[in-house]
C-alpha cells in the first residue's frame, strides 16, 4: 500500500452507473495525486493507506475503481 | 484512478475482433498519454476519471483493454 | 493502452512450453521497450496499441505473457 | 518481487474490518517506501522480499492489501 | 514482458511455505533489479524474458510471486 494525504474530492454526474454512491477523494502520494474511492470516511488532511489495482475493485463491491482508501493512519513509527 | 484530459482519438481497422465497437480516446495524464476505451461519451477537452488494469477490461465486457474512461469530472475541489 | 512502434523481435528456444507459437515483438513506447505477444500480424514500423497485465494473458489463451499487441493504428487524431 | 528493508510500522484503528489482525510494515525499496502486510514475522532492518498486486491479497486471505512481505532474505549473491 | 539479464540470486529460509522449491534470481532490467522465480533454468549472464504481476503467480502454480523468468532469449533482432 501507499501512504497518502487527503487533499481534495472529485464530483461527477456523467459516470458509469456502478459508480453511484462512491465518494472520490484526491489523495496526494509520493508518486503524485490519485483519485480513490473512500471506504472509511476519511476527510481533509487525513493520512491514509491506499490500495490500488484489482484489489481495490474487489473491496468496493466490484465497482470499476482501481484505488481505494482502506485505513486512516493513527501512527507511523520508525522501528 | 487518474485524472486526465481528452486530447485525441485513435482509429484502427486491423485489430482484435473483440475490440469492435470500442471508441479509443487519447487521454493526457500526469504520467503521459494513455489510450482508453470510452464508456461515458467523453469528448474533446473533457476532464475524466481513468481506470486502468484488469478492472478496465471487466468494465468493458472483458474486451482486451487495460484503460477505460469511467466518469467525466464536473468539479475537483480542494478540501 | 499504450501506443508504441514495432522495432524488433525476440527469439527463444528454451522457454515455457505454453509460449510455443507466440511471436514476440519489441515495441518501443514512451516508457521504454516492451516485448509483446503479437495478435494482429504487426510488422516493422507499425504503430500499435499495447495491452499490458493480466488482460494480455487472457487475450493470449492464458499464456504467461503480460503484454500483447491488440491493434495496428491507422490514424491518431487530435480532437 | 522487489527487495526492501524494513524501516517502520503503521498503526490504524479506523480501517476496513477485514484488515483486522494484519501487521503493516514500512519497507524501503529502490522506488520509495511501501506499506506491506507482514506474513513472516519480519522486524527492524530485515532485508525482505516484497510481493505486490493481486498476488499479495490472495496471499493475505483476500484482505484488501496490495503488498506483502513473503520472505526474509538470508543472502543475496552475485552470480 | 521486459528483457533483463541474470546477475544474482537470493536465498531465504524464513519464508512463505508455498515458496519452497522456488529458485529466485536477481534480474537487472532497464527499470532496476527484479527478483524473479526461475522457470526455465536460467543462469549467470543469461538474457531473459520477465513476466510480472498475477500472470507470474499463475505460471508458478499460484505461489505468491509477482515476477517469473519464462524464456531465455537466443536472439533479439532489429526489424
Amino acid at each position: 500500500m501507499k501512504i497518502g494525504t487527503v487533499t481534495g474530492a472529485v464530483w461527477s454526474t456523467r459516470k458509469a452507473q456502478c459508480l453511484q454512491g462512491q465518494t472520490f477523494l484526491v489523495v496526494d502520494t509520493m508518486l503524485g495525486p490519485v483519485v480513490a474511492a473512500d471506504q472509511v470516511g476519511a476527510g481533509k488532511g487525513d493520512k491514509v493507506l491506499l490500495v490500488t489495482g484489482t484489489v481495490a475493485a474487489k473491496f468496493c463491491m466490484e465497482a470499476p475503481v482501481d484505488a481505494a482508501v482502506v485505513a486512516i493512519i493513527d501512527q507511523e513509527k520508525k522501528l
